[in-house]
Parts: C-alpha cells; structure tokens; sequence
C-alpha cells in the first residue's frame, strides 16, 4: 500500500493525541469520531513509510475508532491504555470554513500522558513531535537519539503560556512545522522571513510555514526558499485535522525518499512540501478522517502531478483562446 | 527603457484615477504624494509596452506630481484638467500592513469624470479599466472597440452598491482583475473556484484573483488553474497601490508578449501573473509610488529569476544539509 520503491524503508514515529472528536460544519456534524493530531498524521504517512503511533487513550474510547488506523497498517504498540476518560474536542465552523469555534477541550487522560516508547518506536529514523506541551515532547526526543530527523509542531496556547520550554525543545529539533500566524507570535515579528529566521536562528536548520488554504513555505538556515500553493478543491468540507494530514504527506514523502535514495537533496524537500499540500487538501475533503483512511497512491500521485500542473509555468503551453 | 526584443510595440490605455495621496504606516508618512490607481498602474506595465494614461485632475494638483509618469514615458494627453479639487485619499495601516483605515476619500473632480480618449488611446490593443464606476468604465470600452483585450478592475463599494452596473460592463470585458474578497462577495460563493467560474460565466474568459501577500490566482472558461505566489519582501513599507501596479506588471507583460509573437498562449499568461506579483511586491518596497518609478529592466528580470526558483521544484537541486 505504500509508494514504495526500493527494499528499505524508513520508520516515522508520531507522539500526539487519539482525540474522540465532535465536528460540526455548515454542511453537517459528525459526532464522537475519531481524531487527534497523531491520527490524521498517521494515516497521512502510512501512505508513505511505516508509521510507529504514540499515544495515550482513555477508558472510554470505544476499540473500533481505531480500525482505519489498524486498517491502514499504522503500528499501535506505543498506545497506553490509562484509566479514565479519552482526550475530547469539539468545534464548529463559520461558514467560509475558514473560522471556527471550541466548543470543548477535555484533556482527560492526557493531563498525565507520559509517553514510553516500545523499541520499533524508539528505532524510527524521522520523529514527529505533533502538537503536545513542550517538555513532553522533549521526552519523546530522549527516548530517539538516533533518530536522523526530529520535527516538532506547535500552538499558541504553549507559544504563550510556556514559552521557555518550547524554546528548549525546539532548539532540539531539525524541522519547525508552525502555522502562520504562530511564527509571527513566537518571534514577535509582523514579516514572515525575518520571523522564520528568528526561529530557526534557535536551532531548527528547516522551518514549514502552514498558510492554511494558501498552502506553505519551506526556508533553511542558508536563505533557500520554497512556496507552494494549495492543491484547489471545489468542495470543503471539514478542515479540521489538515495541518496535521498536511505534516504527514510532508514526513511521510521525506521518508520515501531517504529510503529510496539514502539522502536528502532540497529537491526532495519542495516534492514533499507539494505532497503536504496534497495530503491536507485530501483531508478537508470529508468528515474527520474519512477521506483519509481510504486514499490510493494511484489517486496521490494523479493530484501531485495536477498540483505540478497548477504551479509550474512549463507544464502549460496550450495556445489560448483569447488574442 | 522597455523590454521590448521585436521591433512591433503594443499600446496599453489605462483609465483610472490620479490622487494626491496622505499614507500612514507604522514606518513614516507621505503626505500629498501622487497616487492613484492609472499613476501605479502606468508606472508598473511602462516597463513593458507604452502607456496612454485617461483620468481626470483638478486645479490643486501641483503639475510636478505628474514628474514621475512623464519620466517614464506614460502618455498624459488622455489627462482632463478639470476645474475643482483633485481626487484624494488618505489611509493609516495597521502595524502588519495588511489592514488599513481610510482616513479620508474627496472624489473632487472626479465625481464628474467622463472620459474622452484621444486618438492614440482609443488605438491600443490592450484597455484596462481600473476601478471607477461601472458605466464610467463602460463609456470607456465604448470607445475602444478595436482592442485586443479589456480587462477590469473593480471594488466592493460598486460590487454592493451597483451590482447591475457592473455587472453589464463586467460581460463586455476579457479579463476580470479581483481581489479575492471580492470575488467571493460577487458570486456570493465561499469557494474561490466556484465564486470564478460563475463571474466567468457571465462573460469574462479570464478571471485573475488577487491574493494580496499571498500571490494571485489564474483561470479561464475552459478550466485552466494556475497558481503564483507572492514575491517575498524583507521590508514592506507601504503595500498602496501593490494590486494595481499587479494590473500593470501582468498586462504590460501580456502586451510584451502580443507584440513579439502575435498571439498569447497560456504560458504567456502565466509568466504574466508572476510579473504581476513582482510589480505588486516593488510597490510595497517604499511609499507611494517612489520605487515604482525608478526600476530598472535588469532588476525585473533579476526578480522573475528569483520568483521561478522560489517556485518551481527543478530550479533548486542543491544537495541539502540535512540527513
């Protein structure tokens, strides 16, 4: 099921959440479903590489929310099990699908995630520290010296409220992968390149700016810059879990191509900075996971070579209809 | 001064406004500077093709604003000098320079504003009408039955106040230049493809979305996509007038084009909006339209280099640092 090329593959391991989410859009609702930054991430990657999922679920979380992920090959060794209730989150969209309002955060179990990683986990060559507080994240990067990538994601409630920490860890990582708007807030900067360079001036060689529907940037230490537009969709209809689905086309891409080529060249970067774009627009596409769990490489590749299409002047020279 | 290779130029006219502009950022003031959406438009596509600027000025307007314009070879006998105040704005931008509050807007002379053309703009091959009312620009395609293309520009104030104005002159043009805001107020769609294909349907074969920091987007009638990003600024002093000198890059280039080879393909459109995006973001470089006025075809052409390689994955095969 992967784009697999060559014999060797490259293991993606994931700490984040397995969330039971409530979703509501002007186009309808989905109730307790599964989400959670690491699932969507997962299943993005799985297309990709072998996926090693780290996370805690509470005692209520009915077994069966997670077939896609099971489905999907993604390795859940490195799930606990606690006891209590199971990380919830609701939210309802505007509708331009662009806004949306928390209806609930209950952290639940994950108040007290302290992940352990089993030994697949811990062998993974890329780690991805999805949206956690930062010192948790911090112990995942303990438990994977070997790793030859570590990148971390981010939000403001941890940009504001535990500044110093996420300073710490992310100045152990290799790739910052930050939304827009939470560059400008943790460099305290308006421009977006000299924000990019602040962060990445505290240890991060690779920044990836998610610009939500615009789609991302890609920046290194030594000035080199990539944008990349959205892969257009027709219909949205529900963003939620995108930024995530987005960082594990991108990962996931890397992965593939440490695999099949045992480097990695810039080129490579902006590839997986379009696969990104790809996978977060297949994500919108469909209630929580749905569109996700089900995609084919055949249908990955045919939207690649449309994104290509849609951004690269040479790929175009039908003589027009006007003049 | 223009990047001209054959020896057959085409003319563009521009009918728009000159305005003695007040602008505020959080950088500095300009104060009774020459603005204006046919000032920054004709500067812009100067570089590419020769200019008839129409518009209409007061009895206040100091002759020496027009310096700028003149020294670069626009055109000004299409100029009315009108007896009453000249158009001004005034505007204050917020400290990311994405919003801004009007201060002030004196239409003057420009309430009683009807073009005349003279001969040599009535001859160009390419009309853009840039924001004015409806039927104004209207009278203006009137009188230039001959062109190759007309393309418009237009604001939400006529989109809410003089929908079917505009709505009528919108159906006799080719290309329709929108911001995206507008675009989707228009159609009344939230999705910007959709909100396109119906401004299409009502005539235009083109429609160019103006994406602000963001880029543009491009698409015609039978379903072409493409997508540009924005030039990347280090420092943006004063985003004034950035979507008309885009109007005036993008078209500049397509009359470059027309006049070397007789005929546009979609290639040419597409290397037009990067121009587009690289006269928008020189615009922003210094107040009013300083930085506009003073290019040169080398640092044009520099910027068109540096957009492709920030854009396209095969321009950069560098082996990168990491992994």
């Amino acid at each position: 099921m992967m784009l697999q090329f060559g014999g060797v593959t490259m293991t993606i391991t994931v700490a984040g959440t397995i969330g039971i989410d409530t979703i509501i859009t002007p186009f309808g609702r989905a109730d307790a479903v599964l989400g959670g930054s690491a699932s969507y991430f997962a299943l993005a990657a799985s297309y990709f590489a072998p996926v090693q999922l780290v996370a805690t679920v509470g005692d209520d979380l009915d077994a069966t929310l997670l077939n896609p992920l099971e489905r999907r090959g993604v390795a859940l060794t490195g799930v606990s099990h606690a006891t209590g209730p199971n990380f919830r989150w609701g939210g309802t969209y505007h509708l331009d699908l662009n806004t949306r309002d928390t209806l609930f955060t209950e952290l639940g179990v994950l108040a007290e995630f302290d992940p352990v990683l089993p030994p697949a986990a811990r062998a993974a060559e890329i780690v991805f520290l999805a949206n956690l507080q930062p010192d948790i994240q911090a112990r995942v990067i303990d438990q994977t010296p070997n790793a030859t990538l570590h990148a971390l994601d981010t939000m403001n409630f941890w940009i504001s409220g535990m500044r110093d920490e996420l300073t710490r860890t992310l100045a152990r990582v290799d790739i910052v992968i930050m939304a827009e708007d939470e560059v400008r807030q943790f460099a305290d900067r308006a421009n977006l390149r000299a924000a990019a360079r602040a962060i990445m001036d505290l240890g991060p060689k690779v920044i990836v700016i998610k610009l939500g529907s615009y789609g991302a940037l890609l920046l290194d230490h030594t000035g080199h810059y990539f944008a990349a537009p959205a892969f257009p969709l027709d219909d949205v209809r529900d963003p939620t879990g995108a930024g995530d689905a987005f960082a594990g086309g991108f990962l996931g891409y890397l992965a593939q191509a440490l695999a099949n080529q045992g480097a990695l060249t810039m080129t490579d970067y902006r590839r997986a900075l379009l696969h990104g774009n790809i996978l977060g627009a297949f994500a919108c596409e469909n209630f929580g996971v749905e569109r996700l769990a089900v995609l084919t490489n055949t249908e990955i590749t045919a939207r690649y070579r449309e994104l290509i299409e849609f951004t690269h002047i040479g790929a175009s020279d039908a003589t027009f209809a006007l003049a």
